[in-house]
């Protein structure tokens, strides 16, 4: 195989960290940024590391004069600065070269790109990189969408730089194109509901049993070593832990409670719309954050209302119980959207592959994904994951105690959006005879819209149409 | 004034019983559709309106032949049916003809549309339509979108052939090019919530109080006469009061639990997500329909779960006052949702003016919305429906009932995703200080996203930033 030689363009927090991580691993690297002195400051923060650089003045400079074949690792914000980047790349570039985005992209982007390089007889993989800038610096969760043979050359360096799960790197290619930037949206997606699903457990602690941050802290670290054993969960512990060095407080106490978001777990949300699967408790954590963001009107809510937020009778064990059951939810349709995108784009999807690839380094690692992984690979019915036997028994086990803690919370007045979009889903989804028959009466009466019946066939009226 | 001459395309259920409108308020027609079949039947089914129509074989036949000025209706399905019609009628057009698109169009299309248009000298404009067949027939409400001097020239029809208020006509121009179809879509997301909403309170009655369709069928009834009052109120009880002419059972019980969708739910939603607004309650409605449409996988999950659903404690005066502080919710986040259009467009919608419309001839036509009009006339703090102090007494007065049906639904297995969005929506806008404290601890963890404080500043760090 010829040997290829790889540049990476972009280095803020996480091309940095991803350039010494591939440094380290003993490969050359040609490096640059939009700003030269970003990559001076790269190189006098990477002691140790900078024989492996070849440092560049300007992408251009860098595509220009590397050695081909060349695979150009992009790691610039999604959106503009990669259509300039590929633009900026692409005169340079000769046949059996490769653009590899490593940013957060719209998978629909990274199709697009795919398809006009393709034609080009250029090559582009979309690959989602998670794990923070600590992920990326020692080993990230990376999803890859490309052609397998162009995946085949590069494979040897992405798979050196990757998180491992007792050996096994957490990488791979999931599909064509636009694949590895979707299941990484999805993990996003996943991510969000988690961490508002853990924000609302908090919440019913703080304001329901009136505990303080440290012990809250205790629980969650408590939890780790359970069933919910993961990082969310440990660095939730570690957070609420944590005292303000300024004024010796809990620090949680001292951070504003507007939450910022950037697109990838509302893209979740659109994706799911569009192919028409119901990803409700990601949907509840996109609305939350909004919620989050409008701090003035909830003041005004407050002063206008002020509601009684009430003590509830709930111990620890309900909410961690509740939490697990809200989490295995979440992912349930985190996975049934992967299930939709990979039938509309004929993709293929490995699922039991992906939930592989989030065992290690990614943030939504968790002891439960490895028991998804091995659900996949048994197939669940329908696959659905909520309905694999691994998962029905636990469910069986948590449901009273969300059922509980949706109960206790919406009664005394905390806002429980995802724990009870997910209590919701459940209910509705085992429930054979729904309540839609009236919606479809209702359809048929003002619009004509027709009704199937129980005892066959489609386009009935009612007697309201005569 | 010129005289203008109109146009109708498209005699489907909904361009036909427009047709019959116009003509029998007074105007004279000219006719066509996609096949000229559909024409004739038109034709047969108008007897003594067809004096007032002149049809013809095609849209392009119908272009050439109208006297000017033209005004062309179109009523096709929205998306490639508009595309082919306007590609067809504009090269026979003249400066000053306009093109009305009637349908149910994606707002983006009619924005795009209008520039195109209007860069030829052309006129376009979109205009939302509802009521269904009745209510085109006998008087719908109708959203206008375009510039004011197009609209000046449609008025004294499109007035003639709307639904009145107390005398006022149900339409207007709300803003121009997409502003009418925004509106007319954000209607028909409360549309979805309210049937939503209205199925589950139906769900709770069903299952959990074991009361037969023609008992909560009366129950709807006689809402219907109180502050419930509205269309889907009435038609649902005229719904579950109906048997079927087969089987002699009630109707509702052979109609199939599968909900169809045309796509105006899932809009609003989406259209929510880009601009940063939570409508929690339309996202339910539009979930709930899915799991409706995925009934073998319900009944998959029924027979894994075998879940009980157990009977509740509540009265029917608690259902109704429950509804009705989900419906002002879901009212609420669908008014959040134009003030932010409008802001993000430049439309300047007038607000209060929506609510006059939908007032009558629109199926959420309700005796609430003469109140929303009020409360957007008065301006309620921080433009949120729920903060207006008629809404506030009312929502003070129906809260606990809310509560109480949410947490003994939830309890009792009754899936009711919609109130309990509702519900998390108002626990949520009304937490001055709420959980995203420690969604932001976690996302500087993790990801060095940083953090504001209370005691001022952006941009800070936990101690693990070290």
């Amino acid at each position: 195989m010829t040997t290829v030689h790889f540049g990476l363009y972009g280095l803020g927090t996480m091309g940095s960290a991803l350039a010494q991580n591939i440094a380290e691993k003993g490969f050359h690297l040609h490096v640059s940024s939009l700003h030269a002195e970003d990559t001076d400051r790269f190189l006098s923060k990477s002691d140790g590391l900078n024989e492996s650089f070849t440092p560049h003045r300007s992408l251009t400079g860098m595509t220009k004069t590397m050695p081909g074949p060349r695979v150009i690792i992009l790691l610039v914000p999604a959106g503009d600065a990669v259509e300039d980047s590929i633009a900026e790349a692409r005169p340079h570039m000769r046949p059996g070269d490769v653009i590899i985005d490593a940013g957060n992209a719209n998978f629909h982007d990274t199709r697009r790109h795919a398809l006009a390089l393709e034609a080009m007889g250029l090559a582009y993989l979309g690959m989602g990189v998670s794990g923070g800038e600590e992920g990326a610096r020692t080993g990230p969760a990376m999803m890859v969408g490309g052609t397998q043979s162009v995946w085949d050359g590069v494979r040897p360096l992405v798979e050196a730089i990757a998180a491992k799960y007792e050996g096994v790197p957490c990488v791979d290619r999931v599909g064509p194109d636009g694949a590895g930037h979707l299941v990484k949206t999805v993990h996003n997606g996943i991510e969000y509901a988690d961490m508002q699903l853990i924000a609302e457990t908090y919440g019913v602690m703080r304001d329901g049993l009136g505990m303080m941050p440290a012990a809250i802290g205790d629980v969650f670290g408590a939890w780790n070593k359970g069933p919910l054993q993961s990082y969310l969960v440990e660095i939730t512990g570690a957070v609420l832990n944590t005292d303000d060095p300024t004024t010796g407080k809990p620090l949680v106490e001292m951070i504003l409670d507007r939450a910022g978001q950037k697109g990838t777990g509302r893209w979740t949300a659109i994706e799911a719309l569009q192919l028409g699967v119901s990803v409700s408790t990601i949907e509840a954590a996109v609305s939350a954050r909004v919620w989050s963001a409008a701090k003035p009107v909830r003041q005004t809510g407050e002063a206008i209302f002020s509601p009684l937020r009430e003590s509830v009778e709930l111990g620890t064990d309900q909410l961690e119980q509740a939490l697990l059951a809200a989490r295995i939810i979440s992912h349930s349709q985190g996975f049934d959207l992967l299930v939709a995108a990979s039938r509309a784009y004929d993709w293929s999807l490995d699922l039991a592959r992906c939930a592989e690839i989030w065992r290690a380094g990614c943030i939504i690692r968790s002891a439960l994904l490895n028991d998804i992984a091995a659900a996949f690979r048994a197939g669940p019915p329908d696959d659905v994951l909520c309905f694999a036997p691994s998962m029905v028994t636990r469910l069986q086990e948590a449901l009273p105690a969300l059922r509980a803690v949706v109960g206790a919370a919406t009664s005394a007045g905390h806002p429980v959006p995802a724990l009870s979009a997910a209590l919701s889903w459940f209910d509705g989804m085992t429930q054979g005879s729904g309540t839609a028959d009236l919606i479809q009466g209702q359809r048929d009466f003002f619009g004509r819209h027709g009704f199937e019946r129980f005892d066959g066939g489609a386009g009935h009226h009612g007697p309201w149409a005569d």
